[in-house]
């Protein structure tokens, strides 16, 4: 690899970006002034919008694999929790002057791995120059008309399940902060949890069986309460059932972390939703057909708030950084 | 209006971003990790992107109102090019701490009004903090099906016309910028054009007229170059026909400012487009009905390159920002 060939918007576009349009036909091959969507007949698109900076959602020398796995992990996250499958994406790019090649390929090559894995393709973008990297993202996902997950929709009496594991990326972000020491090879696990978060893809798996859905992106406890907040509910949750994992446990186990912590932060982008009771069986059939492990961990009640073992806890400082 | 207030992205999306959405069903009112798009039957939604960074596509001190301006504009520009009218958008917003309520304010209202002037609402988007202003849209257009306007169509012998006057822009920025000085009315005249460009929507009413479209957002030259490329043809343009405003051609009589830079540069946000000549009449009663200047500036030819009265015109150093 040549580092030294000016690096021009011409350059990046035909070097890296063409080709991860795919060929396909929507994006005019990047000739024109906009793409255009092909929509399956009766079916619905939907649009998500994330964006990451860097110092604030990633550090500057963190590898360019993990930064395109972020930008894409957190939009592919919103598209499942509404309980479809992800089309397209557009990618509005802020570099500095000083990218290299090395990066823009190893960038490239990660978004190319991951829509590859998870079937969607580049419509359009932006290139601009600005002093810290900020990457932008619209993703755009496709589902059955009328089958749109929502928060809103959750039910008393709901069950409360939650995928996969909680906590692995915020150790792996304290870990990072040197907040906290573990051995070298706790260290490079819970680091790569957090470099390389994973969604949960079960949204359009569920999107008929569940009520409402979110997906964690700003820990469990103020994910959970957003579900709740729009309809005045309450949730009761038994702390056995939180799903960590053997390595977390330990690490709660020996207080070198606090579940609470591990509950009100970090991006696990795994889902919580919620549905009948009636639908256990096949939840637990999905859970096993598709090897996620999915866990019941309480009941959507008519009093609110969020309650652990029956007690009542208080949510503080969350934020709320994204409009849809 | 107490700027000591806490500026939390849940108060910004709450006091200034809520009402963007003009209570359409598609933003589930922002409650959602995603949108829908409900798209008119026999219609095709496209997609363009366009984000502006502080410092390299405005000023840390311009009005917030021009900011809103710009990224509206640039994106709408696209849309118009494209053949389509504006539908929706999302905004991702990267601001840093320090932003105020005025700001805010005076940034959502300018939004608003173009929202209701040109009729779109906003879809959804995102909240980050950043040490710049950066702001990443992505705009949906609407469009009759096969009437899509591309800029690689342009056929030999097509009329190539021009929407508006150029180069007002350009010299607002010069101004702007110190490099140029004028008496204090057209100093106000044309920083005024730099700060609040109008694109040309004039796309969606010849997308069964023109053959070709594209906007003007990196120069004459460079966006006809851009029009050309595709096809490897050329354009025979005559200089006495380029639209500049009466002002525009006063500083160029004055010989202080050079009519090929004004055509090298600026974001005009007017339309070239290319017609069958046989299209002339049509093209001059949209002119006169919709009040939109509309000059015929010269023709396709078969020999590559531009030739301005004959003489073959050499582009160099032209950006390729975009890639859709």
């Amino acid at each position: 690899m040549n580092n030294s060939i000016k690096i021009t918007e011409k350059f990046i576009i035909n070097k890296y970006l063409r080709k991860l349009n795919f060929n396909k036909k929507e994006t005019f091959n990047f000739t024109n002034d906009a793409s255009f969507f092909k929509i399956p007949k009766n079916k619905k698109i939907i649009v998500t919008n994330d964006s990451i900076v860097e110092s604030v959602d990633f550090f500057k020398n963190d590898p360019p694999e993990s930064i395109a796995n972020k930008i894409v992990t957190s939009n592919l996250s919103d598209i499942s929790a509404m309980g479809a499958y992800p089309y397209a994406y557009t990618l509005s790019l802020c570099l500095p002057k000083n990218i290299n090649n090395k990066w823009l390929q190893n960038f490239s090559k990660k978004l190319f791995f991951l829509q590859k894995k998870y079937n969607f393709f580049l419509i359009g973008g932006d290139l601009s120059k600005s002093n810290k990297i900020v990457i932008s993202s619209n993703f755009f996902g496709i589902i059955h008309k009328g089958k749109i997950l929502k928060r809103t929709d959750a039910k008393i009496n709901d069950d409360i399940w939650v995928t996969g594991n909680i906590g692995e990326s915020s150790i792996g972000l304290k870990i990072a902060q040197k907040k906290i020491k573990l051995n070298k090879t706790e260290k490079k696990y819970f680091i790569n949890k957090y470099l390389f978060p994973n969604h949960c893809y079960l949204g359009e798996k569920i999107n008929n069986i569940a009520n409402s859905a979110i997906d964690i992106s700003d820990g469990f406890y103020g994910d959970l309460q957003n579900l709740l907040n729009s309809k005045n509910i309450g949730a009761s949750i038994e702390s056995k059932f939180i799903p960590f994992s053997n390595k977390v446990k330990h690490l709660i186990k020996m207080k070198l972390i606090d579940a609470d912590f591990l509950l009100s932060s970090g991006d696990d982008y795994e889902l919580i939703f919620t549905a009948n009771s009636n639908k256990s069986l096949i939840i637990k059939r999905l859970s096993k057909k598709n090897n996620i492990k999915i866990t019941k961990v309480g009941k959507i009640i008519r009093k609110k708030g969020i309650y652990i073992d029956k007690k009542k806890i208080k949510i503080i400082n969350k934020s709320f950084q994204h409009f849809s």
